[in-house]
Formats: C-alpha cells, structure tokens, sequence
C-alpha cells in the first residue's frame, strides 16, 4: 500500500531511513518514527547517538573478527578456553547461538560472509587471514566448520577444506540429524538419511 | 527465543534501543543493528543524525496539530482548501490516508490520541483546545469526526459531539458500510445492517 503525501519532510527523510532496514517497509517505518515522537527526548536522544556511536566506536576482534568493543573480544581474551580449538562461522549472530548452548569451550572465528559468485562475494572479501596465521603458527588443532547448509555454505566450506587441508590439523563439521524433539515424518530426506548414517551408540546419548 | 550473551555492549545498548520500538523483537533489533554495521560510515550517521533531529526540529502545526517543519502545516497554510471543514482524526497516518484518496478539500484536526480511562488518558490529554478556538471564532461549519471505530473512538466521538454541539455547525461522521469489492458474506453484521439502514441512491454511487 502507498502512504500519501508526508506533512513533514524531516517526517520523510527519518520514514525513508527506516524503511532502508531489512524487512522494514514504508508503513512499518512510519508507524517506528511516529512512535519516536512520542517518546520522551532524551529517549530518542539516547537511540540517535548509540547509532551515532555504532559505526565508529563497535570494533572486530583482531583474533576471531567477532564484534567486541576491545581490540580482542572476551571470548578470545579467555585463557579459560580451548584456544586449540576454532568454530568457524559465518556471523556474529551464529556466535551468539553456540555460546546460548553453553556446550562450547574453544574459541571462534567469524568469516563475515559466504563465499557466492552469483553476489560477487569471492574469499577475498571474508576474513580468513588472522585464522590462517594462526594455523601456520601451530596454535590450531581442529577446525569445526559451522557454516549453514546453504548452496553459499557447501561452497564456502569446500574451499575452506582445501585451503585448510594442507595443515595437520582435524577438520570437523557440525553433526546433522533429526532435531531432538522432531518427528521423523517432518524430517527431510536428506537429514534423515544423513541421521541414519552417522547414527551414534544409544548408549552415549542417555550420558548427555 | 532467548539471545546469548553480547560480544559488545555497545552492540547489546543498540539492540536494546531497537527493540525498544514497537513490534520488533531482540532477534529482529539484532539483525537490524548487524544490518547497519555493515553499512558504510555515513549511512549509518546519516541514519542517527536523523533520529536526533527528529524530536528537536519536528514542530506541531499550531493550527491542526499535525506533524509540520514549521508553525503552520501545509495543509493549513493552503488558501485553496476549505477551512470550515474540519476532519477530526486521532493521528497523522489518517490524514496521510485520507489525502491519499484526493477526495477531500477541507482541512485537518489531529487529536493526538483517543480518550481511553483504562489507559489513563482522558480528554485534558488530547489536543482540542485550536479547533474550540477556532469554531468559536465561527471559522467551522462543518466536524466530520473520523475516529476509528473502537471503544476508545466511540467514547472520544461521544465526548467531542457533546462539546460541540453547543455551536451551530453540523457535526457529521464518516460513511460505514460493506466495502468496496468486498463480498456481503465476509461483512460483519453490524457494518452489514448499517449499510442497509443508511442506504444509499444507486444514481448517486453511478456518477463516482
């Protein structure tokens, strides 16, 4: 639906940079701004400088390119934690994920993107160097490759494989199966046949 | 779904600020503060420096209450609109929508809210206080009152009939009736049964 004239052009500008947002359109925008307006003005004050301070302030760990608001991120910092071990991912959100699960004790590495020739994203535009310097300096053991299984994430993993593979080191990837909790006639083909292959001994299930 | 813990606070304020706005969840302010991050330096200020104007410089025509860049909106400013007609609506997204239908001539009165006692707000806190002015000063001739059809609007069009029936000038209310290309069947009762009462001349709806 088109929204009429706008009564205000400022109105205007902060609707059309709402409506840049993924998933936000030009009803939703206007219904954020109006909203807004209708705060308090320290309240909009405090939204407006935090996104100021976003761009320039908000740093990528020099270790693992996570989002940290230090030159290394806490996660990295940690002598509690396998630094041995890297769970490559695609984005700071699948970070957030793992550590939710709180079964994970080594480090990360975030590549910032998947490899995809169809947008023009090729391995030179994600961050692979700092976990490759690592490697090369044998601080890495095993490498868990945690990308989804996406077109965009088989490649990149397949690259990733042979780039790493000339290093002595273990490289995993997630186990895939039947969620815990799914029924067997909504699994897809694909997981089921994969759960059934790499099927595990019942009796290490019960220790979890 | 719960979010793990944040790599950055900076990163956590921003989604806290965005999901502060209505209808967006931490995992949605999450992928939008992401989104942002990955946007160059100046979009990302343009964006806040935005949000700052917005409650500093965003003015109230002081004649309609509608949002305005300055003292009096353009809709007031304009001589070739009707300034005795008056459309009584409780925010500027009705006005947005009924200058989108190019049907109306006359000029706007923005209530900035509906009396509501469960809310607490009740009518010191609407604007009214230009529109008695101005229909005192004999300026009005016509209230259309076009609040939504709920408790809140029919108790606010209540309360608003009462005030101004002191005055000479007809007080009307928006047409309700069966849509448009909407079927009788999927009408609710009370639209349906009002539309038969308030039938209309079937030469009249011809000449649109």
């Amino acid at each position: 639906m088109q929204i009429g004239r706008y009564s205000s052009r400022l109105l205007e500008k902060a609707v059309e940079e709402f409506s840049s947002l993924p998933g936000i359109g030009k009803k939703t925008a206007l219904r954020l701004v109006l909203h807004l307006l209708r705060q308090d003005k320290e309240v909009v004050e405090r939204f407006g400088e935090t996104i100021l301070r976003l761009k320039s302030e908000i740093q990528y760990c020099k270790s693992c390119n996570n989002i940290s608001d230090n030159e290394i991120c806490e996660i990295c910092a940690n002598p509690a934690r396998d630094h041995s071990l890297i769970c490559l991912v695609e984005n700071p959100q699948n970070v957030m994920a793992i550590e939710n699960t709180q079964q994970y004790n080594g480090i990360y590495h975030v590549l910032g993107g998947l490899i995809s020739p169809v947008d023009g994203i090729g391995p030179a535009d994600l961050v692979i160097e700092p976990l490759e310097k690592k490697t090369r300096k044998g601080e890495v053991k095993e490498i868990i490759l945690a990308l989804n299984t996406t077109m965009e994430g088989d490649t990149t993993n397949f690259y990733l494989y042979k780039k790493f593979s000339e290093f002595e080191i273990k490289i995993t990837t997630l186990a895939r199966g039947v969620s815990i909790g799914g029924e067997l006639e909504y699994a897809d083909e694909i997981t089921l046949g994969r759960s059934i292959k790499n099927r595990t001994l019942f009796v290490d299930t019960i220790q979890l």
